[in-house]
């Protein structure tokens, strides 16, 4: 809405364009605060803001990627995360081949060393791009060491304590929302 | 649920389990028929049967990639597709150090033989794993061939005809998506 110029918007349309109802846009943003006046609706820019710091989205995360084989290279040279408020400061792997080697500018770490690093630089989020057999053990070193979340590229399903939030890459999910489209 | 060794489920429970009401449920299977018999539940394994064919992820699908850098690469090498439903088929690439080359088990090919292939083998999705400066391009060849489908990988929003469906694999939502519960 600000690329389109708008300055006000409503729960009506804000509902509209999100595919729910205008009560539960409302019911969502009151467990936050008043984002805007009965009949005057919402500042866009405004409430953007405050969405933005709800979310923690308005500052920057470090990350912390294990797995440094063509996923992990592909992810370190990925140009999307700075500019959205993420930035990859290390990188680890456990090939002895690749530790000291740069990929997408990023020296290659012993994953020895991860959570001790971890502990001391206070990262919050790692990415996984290990093979799926390794994925787990790694995943409770990187929660041992005090990770709050993983996004994780590799096909499993990970056992994590409640309080770690997990988010899955998971390419067949996203194809099965479209073959029902497909003639 | 048939994991879980259960026979008959209601909407009810499926409703609590995804979130959503029992009506909404009820509503959404009655647009494609009945599943189930009033006060005696839904058959779980009968259900799940139907949906699979419904969303047509009951059968294999042949995908082409675009893109053999270290992305197509960690793709074409990803193990999860074969027992989903899915089968990368062909691999292309605009590289001519890259073409002849294999990955995965592919052989690369030329991605101007793209659109002539994909005509002649009736592929109606595809994978995009080329640079962000060139999926537009590929993306409008793609479409012209045929394709219906796009997974596409790069940061990029891509302008497509309606008819063609479109979902990204954005690793940078997936993190918006845990940020607010870090401390």
């Amino acid at each position: 809405m600000i690329a389109e110029g708008k300055v006000i918007t409503s729960s009506q349309e804000l509902g509209q364009r999100l595919g729910l109802s205008s009560a539960q846009i409302r019911k969502d943003l009151s467990q936050f605060g008043e984002f805007g006046k009965q009949g005057t609706g919402y500042n866009i820019t405004f409430l953007a803001e405050q969405l933005r710091r709800i979310l923690k989205v308005d500052q920057l995360w470090n990350i912390a990627l294990v797995g440094a084989g063509d996923l992990g290279r592909a992810v370190a040279n990925y140009g999307g995360f700075f500019d959205r408020g993420f930035r990859i400061t290390k990188v680890y792997d456990i090939d002895p081949q690749k530790i000291g080697q740069r990929i997408g500018g990023f020296i290659i770490h012993d994953v020895a060393s991860m959570a001790a690093d971890i502990r001391k630089t206070k990262i919050k989020i790692a990415m996984l791009a290990v093979p799926a057999a390794d994925a787990q053990s790694v995943t409770d070193k990187l929660v041992e060491a005090g990770i709050q979340a993983i996004l994780c590229y590799a096909p499993v399903s990970l056992k994590v304590p409640e309080s770690v939030k997990i988010q899955y890459i998971d390419p067949v999910l996203r194809l099965q929302h479209m073959t029902y489209y497909v003639s």
